[in-house]
């Protein structure tokens, strides 16, 4: 519970009205109740704001809050920014009992660090490390080696492979498998992958063969303040690791192929996939199922639509899409001329009986 | 172990000959044994029936049982409805142990109804219900404050984060993920994306940002009769919970981002994919890797083919294809013409030719 | 740690230089300390082995290994294969205890093989056999009535549900899912997707209905040297099982719909999909977020690009791409065309102009 001046102190943000008005949680204007915080950082919410029953609300810059029926308000320039903050205050988690479960399985020769808290039934292998200050949901599994940096957060059925490394504040959404094998195979000759790969299409005179399995000696590496995402793949490298940098976000159902290396701050949203060796800068923004095809070179702060898939090299800076994917102003103007393709076939017809009937 | 009698009057069906016959099993045509019953629904696997050993069967209508070798026969209109009778009567199940297996850690405020089957190392958190006549696979994590409905059926593996709230009935296949954190960050300043998506296509001039994160305060509310594919990611609301109406089924690795709200009776298929803040209606479908940007609204009865990319809105009862979406009579018109165009560049040169020579 | 005398005995390949030298492991060349392996085997890695500070490293057929500073040289003419031996000699393992874990819940009527290791935590359901020689990672859940064949490796988080068959040597990643419940509901009376798929693009005059369920009663039956990625879901048949052949290998993510058979030697990569009934044949190779549509089938060495949604029958040998998936040469001539549209629409105004005016 906050009031409404810890809340404006803490998002650096002016208040009015009955700053000591106690606030439990947040809520959308319409369903908010007498000590909730009604969002509302828009004019669009000032009806929604009146249907309900809030006291106190974040409210848009010159907001008229008495007029609104507020007893106090918060007034924020950012909105999005403003949720942030107000977010973090009010997460209730998950009511994790703190301490280290009796029932999860630890090897002796982990070390864990200060007011770490461990749920049921995880296990944690030989010489892990885990930082202080975090908190390990139920049911995961920390490997052998694996260290893991202060303030990490994961939730439940988490799973680490032996000697990854992972920087401060961590965080782990359900399911998120941290290096899985990498998936790397050889046939014992030339393959028909490897001439249509060459030719563009052409499997050229190859025999059936089986699959040599390359198994991966790399491991994971990954930086400060990474979020991954539910049931998210990364791949250990084969020799060298995958490499993860700091502030990179991946959401759910993310594949991160070996050898990969992802820069600091990059966003990669949700069933994007990364083959083999992908080199991605810094400030780099794939959307939602966006693929990149292997040992490409993706440039800082390129940004890519939905859907997007990458099969050569982009310079930095670059807006993509499309499949295979062009500059965003390109695929626009591919896309209009598609749309008229129907008419141009029959102006064209129309062309042709005129000028050689 | 069934008579024919038995599975006829369930399927409310015709039936012929000996209906006191036992029938342990299912089968393929081919592949049945005396005990099986024989699915042939249809006159093309009347000669497979003469292949097996089968001496009951599901046939089409007005089939010649005995012709066909049988000693009886269940006559059927709708082949895919009496599949679903005769498979729920005959579903084996997983052998779940019935009762509550010791080594689960089960917290003593929870709430455990009547008849419920919790498997080994299952963990429930504090405060949880769960309905009667439940059946929880091993490995299973109910998190804190969750509600589950009476009669669910959850498989191994599947985690439920905490606050979630289900229905009756509820389904869950391994490793389905419910309540995951949703994936929600801003910068400071104005970035790269907010300009890209303005203008589509130019990031204009800001410079390099990290990410803050906007924490999930809602859950996620499941109504009745929802079934959940194996690793599914389902993330909680931002602010209000993200919300799956009754009757709608997902099938695996399907991917609902925050704050999303899919209506009743929709069917999304595999790998398909919706962003944050999507609303879609009622008896949807989309098919196999479909995607859905955010904030869009998806009408009524809209059906979507496999692949398809949805980045506008879709008004109710449109049958969409493509990506990006269009209707599928325009993307089959779109598509005939790409077919066309290495022809029709070579008609426009010779149109040139004889016009501007 | 072995010689380079027993590594390249290992790969059957010439070495020269100090054989006695010991390996610990395996380095990119400019990573590489005394004890390292460098990975050399082209003359653009020459100058990285002289930045590091190999002493033995696997080089290219005729490279001048005294010249580049080695002590010991391993001469390889197929890089990937040779990758492949080393790979497997010096790859540490997830160091798993040896032994069955106190804290596993095995069922008194499984059948555990000789010399298996099966990891904390697991679950081993009624009457499911155990392999001589496997290694069962932490947390696995092995189902009732399950049969792995010998020398199985299977990583933390595996499921596998009642009544699966696999053969020798199967390797599965965590999170994989094997024999979730497959995917397939139909609606009392006709309904719009019926109608929308027999007509390409009209629902027809159908009224809104639930979906019922049409239960699994097959299982999952998969051949010898099988490799399942991270957090892959496989679905039970309707009636016969769903089959994966021997030698096949799936990377992260991959979805195989219920009753798909898929043959020997096949690649399936990362995220691919393929919906129900789908029958793949021999060595064929589909790239990353590859979708195959329902009752489909694939000829074997079929090849297909990342991306490619195949939406019919594929012959033999074809080599594919695109969406829908065509000939990759026939994509290549209308992805260039596509390029052209622009220009070539501003041409036909100039003529029409011309002609017409």
């Amino acid at each position: 519970m906050f009031t409404v001046r810890e809340i404006a102190t803490a998002l650096g943000a002016q208040a009015a009205g009955d700053l000591d008005l106690k606030i439990t949680h947040a809520s959308e204007p319409q369903d908010a109740g007498a000590e909730a915080l009604a969002m509302a950082m828009s004019p669009q919410y000032g009806k929604a704001l009146t249907q309900g029953n809030a006291r106190a609300a974040l409210v848009w810059e010159g907001a008229d809050w008495q007029a609104l029926g507020l007893d106090a308000a918060i007034f924020v320039v950012r909105p999005r920014l403003a949720m942030s903050g107000v977010t973090r205050m009010l997460d209730r988690g998950q009511r994790l009992a703190v301490g280290i479960h009796p029932s999860a399985v630890i090897d002796p020769s982990a070390e864990i660090g200060a007011d770490v808290t461990i749920g049921p039934l995880c296990v944690v292998g030989p010489d892990a490390k885990i930082g202080a200050g975090s908190l390990i949901g139920a049911h995961c599994f920390i490997g052998a080696d694996v260290t893991i940096g202060p303030e990490a957060t994961l939730r439940e059925m988490v799973s680490i492979g032996a000697r990854v490394t992972i920087g401060a504040r961590f965080r782990a959404q359900p399911g998120a498998r941290i290096a899985a094998d990498g998936f790397s195979y050889v046939t014992p000759e030339t393959s028909g992958v490897e001439n249509a790969r060459k030719t563009l299409g052409d499997q050229g005179d190859t025999s059936a063969q089986s699959w040599v399995r390359i198994h991966s000696l790399g491991s994971v590496r990954i930086g400060d303040d990474v979020e991954i995402g539910a049931n998210c793949t990364i791949d250990n490298g084969t020799i060298r690791d995958t490499v993860i940098g700091n502030g990179t976000k991946l959401d759910n159902q993310v594949h991160v192929g070996h050898n990969c290396s992802i820069g600091n701050d990059c966003l990669l949203c949700g069933q994007t996939g990364l083959s083999g060796s992908v080199d991605i800068g810094n400030n780099v923004v794939l959307g939602g199922q966006c693929g990149v095809a292997d040992n490409l070179f993706i440039g800082d702060r390129v940004i890519a639509g939905g859907g997007t898939k990458i099969l050569s090299n982009v310079p930095a800076g670059r807006v993509m899409m499309g499949y295979p994917a062009v500059k965003m102003d390109t695929h626009t103007e591919m896309y209009k001329a598609q749309r008229r393709l129907p008419r141009l076939m029959r102006d064209l017809d129309a062309l042709k009986k005129a000028v050689f009937k």
